[in-house]
């Protein structure tokens, strides 16, 4: 992820690449033009200190892609704040951390307000479809009853480090045993959806039921990182249900798998809101999640330049948008020459 | 649309309905009560006189919903701005004044900005299905090469204005006349959906082709105003392509008729993007338009109240959401004590 929206970075004008930080070690020094597989040198080397290139490169942005928690993702927040660095983070907690940790979303917040400086979540799902776009969408309606919706997409392009995460090749018995414990972790980001969708339409969720299903193959379904007998799990069907008290509101169903097309079934991404009138958008295939993802966090850039200080989630500002155009216009055009900082 | 407004007005908590004003002499003085079709008398009148309306009743908001254009809607808008009333305008020119009437706009974003007060333009199309959607649609791509979007909605619930203004029951030779003549005036807003994309991604537009051709019938087509004999026009099929050079970079098709499933054309709302990644976003029927344009109108309020004082449009905006809790909750939390004026 760090790499593909470096190169995003480098193809924008107006936008400079000025620091990067990894944490593998062994990969400190190496030229970034390398680490992007590049032709050229880009004379950046890939750092493991990231108050050091905090410190030297002085960016306006910084963009985090390490961790998926809050409880995670906070002290590097921390440092790129004192150092008054706006931060685009795509830690999926990060999207609405309310959510998952209220009190150090709290002190994010006021740190940011203090420095002057935006820190803002987002992501394709949490960020995107599941929250932003379906806020979005009850916007043209009178009052809305339930909203669900479902994403579903094919795991096949993943590692085994994310195929593990979802249980995929395991035994239902397995798969179970993993959910229990912690292992087959699924889905991050149902709860920040939710959260992001109640809070922008004024319901109070009383309370979130969550459940991960194995997918259990009838096929063999065969990728470079897995093979899945039949029998064995092919992924996991997680779904959220939040109610306002015995109401359910909001149903999210995101089921993960490799190869849904050899049961027959469609990738793709679909927004259902009951209500005044009643709202069906629908994308088939699914966006595709880790472009959107690179995309996403590239084309907030003036969006988090542009906001007020403190932090901020992807309902809360202006409709993101492809950056076609110098960065530089955009902040003065679009954004009107509300740019914190150098961009001014 | 303002008596279904007013309707809305009266639902939502913490929303006080506090005056009206219509063009109408014979209806002034009349209760709105029995205006908006309700058992009882509000206690408030009808009046032609904005003036006195403002002066009187104090609102937070305006909504407007009067005319089509900036040049018939900024005496009224300069009313209310002058009164310190913020004012959400459906005249489809407003959704992006600077197309039509650049002079104009900027003069409307100096007093409002001066007066402390923010002008939204909005409204299903222009300002929400083929601008806003797409924009926010292209924020999870990498790069934009171009974009389609197409709106297929049927004119049979309408009456006889609305229906004259897109040729309908016309011979083909009596719409092309129109069209020249200005009395098929079809669709106002591509210029302004174009022109809010091309801002929102950075594109510089050169030029917008816009066509209107007659749909024409082959079967016969019947509503409660109209009856449209084969060979006739059954509606007015509208398309503008705007280039950057030679490069037609945004297409919007809105075809509008009565009974557009007579010849086995279906309704519905597309979006598509042609970049990295493709994106294709469809809905189903359409987005129902005089619905979803009353209650767009109506949940802008708390983004309107809590904006930045000038003219902005729905991309300067937090994400549209259906008002389901008391307004002064939402003012409080979404947004977070950012209003203006007496609800702050």
């Amino acid at each position: 992820m760090g790499s593909s929206i470096g190169r995003l970075i480098l193809q924008k004008p107006g936008l400079r690449l000025c620091g990067a930080v990894g944490r593998r070690k062994e990969r400190a020094g190496s030229d970034l033009g390398a680490i992007l597989g590049l032709e050229e040198d880009l004379g950046i080397r890939l750092s493991a200190d990231l108050e050091e290139v905090l410190a030297a490169a002085k960016p306006e942005v910084a963009i985090q892609a390490t961790c998926s928690r809050v409880s995670e993702a906070h002290e590097e927040l921390r440092s790129c704040i004192e150092h008054r660095v706006n931060v685009i983070s795509l830690a999926e907690e990060m999207s609405y951390p309310w959510h998952a940790e209220a009190s150090l979303a709290q002190s994010i917040h006021e740190l940011a307000a203090r420095r002057g400086v935006t820190v803002l979540g987002t992501g394709v799902n949490p960020g995107f479809v599941l929250d932003y776009l379906v806020i979005a969408l009850t916007g043209v309606c009178l009052s809305v009853r339930s909203i669900r919706a479902t994403r579903i997409n094919d795991l096949s392009p993943y590692g085994p480090s994310v195929l593990r995460s979802q249980g995929v090749g395991l035994t239902p018995e397995e798969f179970e045993r993993g959910v229990e414990e912690g292992t087959v972790a699924g889905h991050f980001g149902f709860g920040e959806s939710v959260g992001m969708i109640a809070r922008a339409l004024g319901w109070k969720i009383d309370r979130i039921e969550e459940t991960r299903r194995p997918i259990v193959s009838r096929a063999m379904r065969q990728t470079p990182a897995v093979v899945v007998q039949p029998g064995r799990t092919a992924g996991c069907e997680q779904r959220a249900v939040a109610y306002c008290g015995a109401e359910p509101v909001i149903t999210l169903v995101h089921p993960q798998q490799v190869h849904p097309h050899l049961e027959g079934v469609a990738t793709g991404d679909r927004i259902e809101i009951s209500g005044i009138p009643d709202i069906c958008f629908e994308s088939r295939p699914e966006i595709p999640g880790g472009l959107a993802t690179t995309a996403i966090a590239v084309n907030m850039i003036p969006h988090v330049l542009a906001a007020e200080p403190g932090l901020v989630t992807m309902a809360d500002l202006p409709a993101p948008a492809a950056m076609m155009g110098d960065v530089r216009d955009l902040m003065a055009t679009r954004f009107a020459g509300r740019a914190k900082g150098a961009l001014r």
